[in-house]
């Protein structure tokens, strides 16, 4: 890493007592009391592809690639350890852009006491690209997975969808003690968090779990923001659509047993809602439950990830 | 992740005991048997700085992106565990690339016992960058750090140096295994891998141990490169020139006391040629002792990062 920054960063971070070497060597170095699942995950940002840097200010940015990272631990109900950061800067003004993402990181480092332990710092003549790497510690029931719903389930949600672009994929705050208060205090089958869209999302669960979907689409949780996108000129899609397949809600998805799942609703242990939007059945896909008692397939809309 | 590759990575990949859960979920996780030391680097390639993709296999430069990073667990004396992988790829190809670069990387982390634990994949309208972050765990006798090394210490180096761009910089093996059997069987003090040159890394060494370094050029151990590199026209540098400030070389710089070294020196333990190039001393920088006795002061030449 480049010397201004080291030197900066070794002044600005605070210390960490789990942190052995920090920034500095050729490797952080963290101890760990016992045995245990570690848990590791990675997430890359783009200008242009996540964000435009002209229009934002980078500390936003810095604290996104942060909180996208905590956000998967969330996912996996992982107790935040440390990061390592990687930077792709531009070449002009690099040094001053690495800072601002940093200051945009260490707030939410901080409040969720996870160490920003290492990186990487490197100038180019391209696009700024982010890639932060953050290892969790899993609890004593362990990690919650994708692949454990099962029929019967009831399929719950955090907080309220749709319509992130208007602000909330970079203001989001990662639902990392809520994950691990449920992990600890209630049995869930399986969880991830809402990065792609609703329908994309849960379609993943399912397909790992080897099981579908029935969704009461009246009963899933609309946000404000969705609203207001839908009444932009030109948008043509409901606050509903907008809930379903926006995506970057980083809100917890989760399949519960329907008797522990009645209990979690009765309780609302959280600081955020929980709502029941379905529930998993047999078969495979995803399903609108109708008036009637019909059912209708659903396509998985949502950001698709696309390679040339 | 993108999911046509993560069905060829699902298939491609070898199973890994430690690993509980690998690619597709939200995170990887594996098992840690015992209390210990957990130690995380990451290193960025990219597209025009650190090589030219249209010039050179993509499945070399997977394969480095994992190296440099095995190099830098290496230099902490640390058993290579797992690695996570972030790809920003051109849209134009990427699907293939991706597959490439990740063909570059099996068969290495194969020989060192590394899982390909998770990864990001995404596509943009700029160069290929490639992120990879690696864990290891420390042995019983704790990691190699740079601030260890004291005066009366010698100065040792694996293999030789220098001339790295004419192809050693792809395709160099991380000296893992020797830097694993040195700190078991041997005291050291201090070590790191050369990775901007030997005196700019040098440099960075007796900075953290608060001390200086003295070297014998004439027993700078000078790859073969480096001398055909020097007889190329224009080139204008000897072949020490380029030995002390290519960088790239990967090799083990090592600060160990005196007697060690010398027990080191004259059993040769490891498949690799061990050099003494020279003393630990009081004070700071680097300097070239002289035949006469005298010594004068050396720059800290290499490849220095700098952001704009």
């Amino acid at each position: 890493m480049e010397s201004d920054l080291i030197a900066y960063l070794r002044r600005r971070l605070p210390r960490d007592s789990r942190l052995e070497l920090g920034i500095g060597d050729d490797a952080a170095v963290f101890g760990l009391a016992a045995a245990g699942r570690c848990v590791v995950t990675v997430d890359m940002l783009m200008d242009g592809v996540d964000f435009r840097l002209e229009e934002v200010d980078p500390r936003r940015i810095g604290r996104k690639a942060l909180a996208i990272n905590l956000s998967d631990l969330a996912a996996m109900a992982a107790e935040p350890l440390a990061v390592v950061v990687a930077l792709a800067l531009p070449r002009q003004g690099g040094l001053e852009l690495a800072k601002s993402l940093y200051e945009g990181m260490i707030p939410l480092a901080e409040e969720f006491g996870v160490a920003i332990a290492g990186g990487d710092t490197n100038s180019w003549d391209a696009p700024l690209a982010i890639s932060v790497t953050a290892m969790g510690l899993a609890g004593p029931r362990g990690v919650l997975r994708r692949d454990g719903a099962r029929p019967g389930d009831r399929i719950l949600v955090t907080g309220a969808l749709g319509g992130s672009i208007l602000g909330h994929h970079f203001d989001f705050t990662p639902r990392v003690r809520e994950a691990l208060q449920l992990q600890q205090d209630y049995e869930l089958h399986a969880g991830m968090d809402i990065s792609d869209g609703l329908l994309l999302d849960l379609s993943r669960l399912v397909a790992e779990s080897g099981c579908a979907a029935e969704l009461n689409l009246q009963s899933v949780p609309v946000a404000g923001d969705a609203e207001v996108l839908s009444r932009q000129p030109g948008d043509g899609r409901t606050p509903l659509d907008h809930a379903l397949a926006d995506g970057e809600d980083f809100e917890l998805l989760l399949a519960v047993p329907a008797e522990e799942a009645a209990r979690l609703l009765a309780m609302q242990p959280l600081p955020v809602a929980l709502c029941d939007i379905g529930a998993i059945v047999a078969g495979d896909g995803l399903w609108a439950a109708e008036a009637d008692g019909s059912r209708r397939r659903l396509e998985p809309r949502g950001y698709q990830h696309h390679l040339g």
